[in-house]
């Protein structure tokens, strides 16, 4: 069997990064080859273009100027570092890919859905994520949890103020949008619960796209 | 009448960057508010999305990272100077612009003219040159010319081999294909000849395309 492209999608604070280690420990336990990564970065150029994008002042760049640095960012990552390991039949499970540019450029940011999706394909050639999970939670309890993060790392709380919720709804439904839109390939995993018990969503899901692992992963 | 954007393009040694400073100064001669850029740069954040193009080893960036960098800095420059040079009525000669990145990436350098013609309309949405002067003359005469500065300015002359004259060959051909395919848009002009004389041609070409300059700015 070919390699497969997992991607890990959602708001803030939905414990993607846990999950993703927990996935790829599972699949490694069952002789799989797991190459973990995440954006923005996952490689050197990814991450030399991210810093270009995140220095100066906020209208440093438009909409499609930061967007197609994104992408620039996201096919490196994508020529360098997952095709490659996808070509030797590694696993790659990806922590955000594409679906966030989708979500906060095309659908919080009002670039527009359309525009998101042509620069993918342009770009992308009809390369995508073999399955992507979307961590769905509500957005009141995420915050929270990002707050006692934030907290925990002496951080900014400033992004938890009434507007910046109003905003992890869009998210949150932009997210919800996209898995209706693509039903095949973007599933929504309920992320409210203990570790364990969205760890074993997750394996179930991922048992139901591969029904090879059935009772190996421990998925029901 | 609104500003019109007027690109120069064509291969090294043609004299576009001199007759670039010609034209404005002809324009302004008359009346026309000129603002005078260039490509790849234009504006700060263009130059510093070049600079990163620039980095690194030469296999750094793949062909499409590359277009995609290089459409990044484009569209700030857009947005940032030629929009709002255009919507207050000036005109913009650049020195340098899309068609370079056709002629270089999508013919010469192997990503194909529907790639890079793909990336564009997606990234401009319909925003092109109003007129665009290809500047075209012998290969062999305008590697001579820019064998002659760098000489005098001690640059290293090691592109100038027998490679790099078929890769002159090879981009020459690609902006005489652009012409054809968009006449209206894209006129040569025979850059071979003294600089008054390649200027009376660009003064000419002007007038035909707007007709009201006609005896005012020293065209036939």
């Amino acid at each position: 069997m070919t390699g497969q492209l997992i991607t890990f999608e959602g708001g803030e604070g939905a414990g993607k990064t846990t999950q993703a280690k927990m996935l790829a420990d599972a699949l490694e336990g069952v002789g799989v080859e797991v190459i973990l990564t995440r954006e923005p970065g996952g490689t050197f150029g990814a991450e030399s273009i991210r810093k270009l994008v995140l220095e100066g002042t906020d209208d440093r760049w438009s909409g499609m100027t930061e967007l197609l640095l994104m992408y620039a960012a996201r096919i490196d990552h994508v020529e360098k570092l997952i095709k490659p390991a996808l070509e030797r039949g590694a696993w790659v499970i990806s922590d955000r890919f594409s679906d966030s540019s989708l979500a906060y450029q095309g659908y919080a940011r009002g670039m527009g859905v359309e525009t998101v999706r042509s620069v993918h394909e342009v770009v992308m050639q009809g390369f995508n994520p073999d399955l992507t999970l979307v961590f769905d939670m509500d957005v009141y309890l995420s915050l929270k949890r990002v707050e006692t993060r934030a907290f925990e790392q002496d951080e900014d709380l400033s992004r938890f103020d009434k507007a910046g919720q109003d905003f992890h709804v869009k998210i949150r439904d932009a997210f919800l949008d996209i898995a209706k839109t693509e039903p095949d390939r973007v599933k929504v995993i309920d992320a409210d619960g203990s570790r364990g018990a969205v760890h074993a969503r997750i394996l179930n899901a991922l048992t139901a796209s591969y029904p090879e692992f059935a009772g190996k992963l421990g998925g029901a």
